[in-house]
């Protein structure tokens, strides 16, 4: 069920490199990585998890609502991540020059179905 | 000088409220919000400052490179942000709806130009 919808996010993202459901503990719930990806998923997911409890906790202390989405680009990987409930996200590995909007697009429709299966 | 490229920056994004020049340190170089802005824009910064340190670290430990550009986008608000230096970075703020890729557009080739009179 949840490795249709990160196979899904991948293979219709151009440039995706893998795609990991984890917990905000760092505890990966399910992943989707064809080929020989250069990351290990899980390791990209568990170091971004910490990153995200602070970003969690800055949004709080703004007063600017849930953070939904967060996106990281580096020179050699972008991550765009899609927070689905208080206590899981999916992360989205592309490779540069990859459709970061259509990973948007696809995190953001396929999020629902995500929440609904994990709650 | 600053101040003319932050000014061009949230002028020329719809929906953006202001725009801030920090040291990764928390400490503002330079800052523009028209308006009443509902948020204190250094108050943004600072909090997204340590938020930041940790992500160069985290990109540092999966060895993708130098991380280019961060947003987090919550229900009231999505920041942009560019790396600028080793010091430094710049980060928009835009209210929702407002026009997320031409902020990214704008702090990319802004970038070069606060890069040169930063160092």
């Amino acid at each position: 069920m949840f490795t249709e919808i990160l196979r899904e996010v991948v293979e219709k993202t151009d440039g995706a490199i893998a795609s990991v459901l984890m917990g905000f503990d760092g505890i990966t719930v399910d992943t989707y990585a064809p080929g020989e990806s250069p990351f290990d998923v899980e390791t990209v997911g568990m170091e971004y998890s910490v990153v995200l409890l602070q970003i969690k906790q800055a949004a709080e202390m703004l007063e600017i609502g849930n953070t939904t989405e967060v996106a990281v680009q580096a020179e050699n990987m972008t991550t765009l991540i899609r927070l689905l409930t208080d206590e899981y996200f999916i992360a989205l590995a592309i490779q540069p020059g990859g459709n970061y909007g259509k990973g948007r697009y696809m995190l953001r429709i396929q999020a629902p179905k995500l929440v609904e299966n994990l709650t």
